[in-house]
């Protein structure tokens, strides 16, 4: 597998990180935006690029029901197909089955379900799975894990991760097998893509532990922490993370799948995480919701009416930089679609920023301070 | 008010001229894209800037019911409101009370109608347009007409250029009395906005003709022909512009209300049309319908899944430098947000380009080869 992950700097449990992949360079800790069916929702990729996306996630689920993975792999693969150049993760098309199709049924073998766009049946595997993840080229692509409910008893949760753990030496033994099939493999001197693992285990500590621990002896070149952000109350997610961490290699990017709110993804990037995705601040804005430094506003509050004032005045983005709350507000309320775009726009630009802001911290010794403004303002009333 | 127009060059009918407006200068003969509620639909400001926008239309009727323009007064006017710093014309709001109000009721004074957002009851009338036209604060402004509707008898277009040449006369006297009370008035200099007229009399040429001697008495800074894209063919459109045109004052602009597509703006500003608007390139955009240089193409086309191409070759847009027709295909079918602003980005590009072209031959000279160019284009059968 072709990925190098080098630390630059640490403070305590945190660390920034260079990671290297066929695609270009990622400095970590990195928010990952979601670019769900191949395109992050409303907005350009010039634009991703001008607020400092380094990687983008694309979901196997979606790419594989439409437009199809092998004519994605005909085009070149995720990168080519969507013109974005730079670095792309998937994830194994797990979540998806196991949340959006409730008449899914699951074997030893696989998972079968019906397509959410047209119920047509369809069948994912750990060797299917790889099969269109390598098809899709992204640069990181994730075992084919279940996803565990919540809640889940003990038993289930250890039946799953059984599971999950069966299923990922599949995933590794079809993706070495069939790595060099990747789209770009000879216009790219021969680099692969990297499977990452992934850990389950429920809400169960015990259960976690044992998973990283057999998970760590596939030897992958990274591992995620999976089963959260399904239900759960916060408080357990962020357990779950701190326990979970220190039974990852220090030298490889731990990644937390799905998380989280601002102040949260800078909680647990000071934890050690290297990499997080989650739609939140794009699926917000496209409701109206925006982060500010300020707290959260629900700009179609009458009260922005006609406040003139940027969405958020400490904030440096091209939306704060042209446009007043009073015409976001409008842009919601008449359902314009340029009003999704400039929200997403602006909470893409405060995750990112907000990452940037914690790799400084952690290069100029600052983390404590860091962490200490957020925890405060997270202890301030919302806006709105 | 506040227009200067000085013709720079001409060929056959056609002229370039530059018109100077209290937000800036309009190199003519030029589109206006339509940004109907503030916005023009899926494309952020900076990006209609780019693509070359120099003055955008703004709808009376949609702006007066939401956000109203009581409020937009109070946030300085729509250059204001919509951070568009640039010149901007706005309807009288006629046209859209016809078209989507099928509960109407037309009296001497005004019409009566309900709103389609919420069904609640609205009077407008020429006092009332030029009331709300000039809290809206665009460089240029309509007077309040009834756009006769297609087809109409001699009669029933009499009648309605009558009352439309009696409004205009309303609409000249209320703004002339009102004009300093437009939101940058101080800040201008005592610029004040320019109000326009519209010719109507349904495809009755000498009804036009006396539309047009009647207006041209009102001594206004620009004359619009009104009340064509009502459903009439083609060809009487162009006819009654061609016979139009030589009846409004050379020295001032003129403006065709509601044309067209790419071939026809170009015939129409060889006929010495000065400006021109129209939804189609944006509303046919988000239905997948692009314009090249090649003809029309319907994205959608299953022609197009693996199509590695840009949308035009011929084009430099933003979208056809960076993009392809599979990944523009696949958002359309997705029915993802960011198909219909790529869309609109193009064809706006198109639109600009087309015009830029125009004022270009003009002021070369080779205005007739490049009509040859079009005309000859249009014979081909549309790419899909």
């Amino acid at each position: 597998m072709s990925l190098t992950f080098t630390v630059q700097d640490t403070s305590g449990t945190a660390r920034c990180a260079t990671m290297l992949l066929p695609h270009g360079k990622v400095e970590t800790p990195i928010f990952m935006p979601v670019g769900t069916a191949g395109t992050v929702k409303a907005v350009p990729q010039n634009i991703l690029e001008d607020v400092g996306t380094q990687i983008l996630l694309g979901n196997t689920y979606h790419l594989y029901l439409r437009p199809g993975h092998e004519r994605i792999r005909r085009l070149g693969g995720l990168h080519s197909f969507m013109s974005w150049p730079h670095p792309v993760l998937t994830d194994s098309g797990g979540f998806q089955v196991f949340s959006l199709n409730k008449l899914r049924k699951v074997t030893e073998e696989g998972v079968s379900f019906r397509s959410h766009i047209d119920g047509s049946s369809h069948f994912l595997s750990p060797e299917r799975s790889m099969e269109i993840q390598i098809a899709l080229s992204a640069d990181i692509v994730m075992v084919f894990d279940e996803c565990t409910e919540w809640p889940a008893t003990r038993e289930r949760a250890r039946a799953s991760l059984d599971l999950t753990l069966r299923w990922a030496r599949r995933s590794r033994d079809y993706f070495l097998a069939h790595a060099e099939e990747v789209p770009w493999f000879a216009s790219h001197d021969g680099q692969t893509q990297n499977l990452f693992g992934i850990v389950q285990g429920g809400m169960y500590e015990d259960l976690r532990r044992e998973s990283a621990e057999r998970l760590v002896e596939l030897d992958l070149p990274g591992y995620a922490i999976g089963g959260l952000s399904v239900g759960e109350p916060r408080q357990h997610t962020r357990e779950i993370i701190e326990s979970t961490l220190p039974l990852l290699p220090a030298d490889k990017p731990r990644y937390v799948m799905g998380v989280g709110y601002p102040e949260e993804i800078v909680e647990y990037a000071a934890m050690g995480v290297d990499m997080m995705d989650c739609v939140i601040p794009t699926r917000a804005a496209r409701h109206g919701l925006l982060f500010t430094s300020e707290g959260r506003m629900n700009i179609k509050n009458l009260r922005y009416a006609e406040d003139q004032n940027p969405p958020d005045p400490a904030c440096g983005c091209m939306v704060c930089r042209r446009y007043t709350r009073a015409y976001l507000r409008h842009l919601a309320m008449a359902q314009e679609p340029l009003g999704g775009t400039l929200n997403s726009i602006h909470n893409l630009a405060v995750y990112l920023d907000t990452m940037q802001s914690v790799r400084d911290a952690i290069s100029l010794g600052t983390l404590p301070e860091l962490l200490g403004r957020v925890r405060s303002r997270a202890g301030v009333h919302d806006v709105s």
